[in-house]
C-alpha cells in the first residue's frame, strides 16, 4: 500500500501516522472500542461518514491487523467487526486526542436553532 | 473553515482532529517542537512535503493559535515560525503515537541498495 510519509519512514509518528491517519480512521477505532461491530451500527454511530469510506477504513483496519473481521451468521452471511490487541493497543492515542481536545478544542456553539 | 467530522463535534476526539487531522499537520507541529522554525528548514526536515502543503499547514496551525510567525528581519522580510503554549499543549498526542509507533510500527527495511 502507498505510504503518504514514505520518506519518513525513519520516525514512529510517521510510522503510526501511515497507519491511522486517514481521515476517519481513528473515528472508526473510537467506536469499535465501544462496542459498535455491524456496519449498520458503525454507520450510524460515525455520523458523516460515507458507506464507501466506512467499508474502505474497515478493510484497512483489516488488513494492518488492527481490526478482525467474525461472521456471526451463516445464512445469510453477516459479519461484525472486534478490535484486535493490536487495535487496542491505540488507546493512549485516543486518550491523548480526547484529553486535547476537552480542554483546548471546547465544543462550538450551535448556530441553527432546534425546531 | 470546513470541518471534517461536522456531525461529531460532542466528540473530544473528533474535535481535536479536525484541528490536527489533516496530513502533515502532525509532523509539521513535531518539526516545531524540534526548533526547525524557518520555511526553508522545514521543508528539508519534512521530506515529501510540497511547499504548497507546507505553506497551507503552517497558515491553518496560526489561525488555530498552534503556531505564531515572528519576523525576524524587516529588510528583506522574513518570518520564522514557532510553537505557541497551545501548540505546545498537543505534546502527548506526539508522544503517544511516537510510543505507538515505536511499538508497533517498525520500521520497513529497505527496499532499494544503496548506491
Amino acid at each position: 500500500m502507498p505510504r503518504t510519509y514514505d520518506r519518513q519512514q525513519a520516525c514512529p509518528i510517521a510510522r503510526s501516522l501511515d497507519i491511522v491517519g486517514d481521515r476517519w480512521t481513528l473515528l472508526v477505532l473510537r467506536d469499535l472500542r465501544r462496542g459498535h461491530s455491524k456496519f449498520a451500527d458503525l454507520l450510524v454511530s460515525l455520523q458523516g461518514i460515507s458507506p464507501t469510506v466506512l467499508s474502505e477504513r474497515l478493510q484497512s483496519l483489516e488488513q494492518d491487523g488492527l481490526a478482525a473481521r467474525r461472521f456471526y451468521s451463516d445464512h445469510p452471511p453477516r459479519a461484525e467487526y472486534v478490535l484486535t490487541p493490536r487495535g487496542d493497543s491505540l488507546a493512549p492515542v485516543l486518550k491523548a486526542l480526547y484529553d486535547w481536545g476537552t480542554e483546548h478544542a471546547p465544543r462550538p456553539p450551535r448556530t441553527t436553532a432546534a425546531r
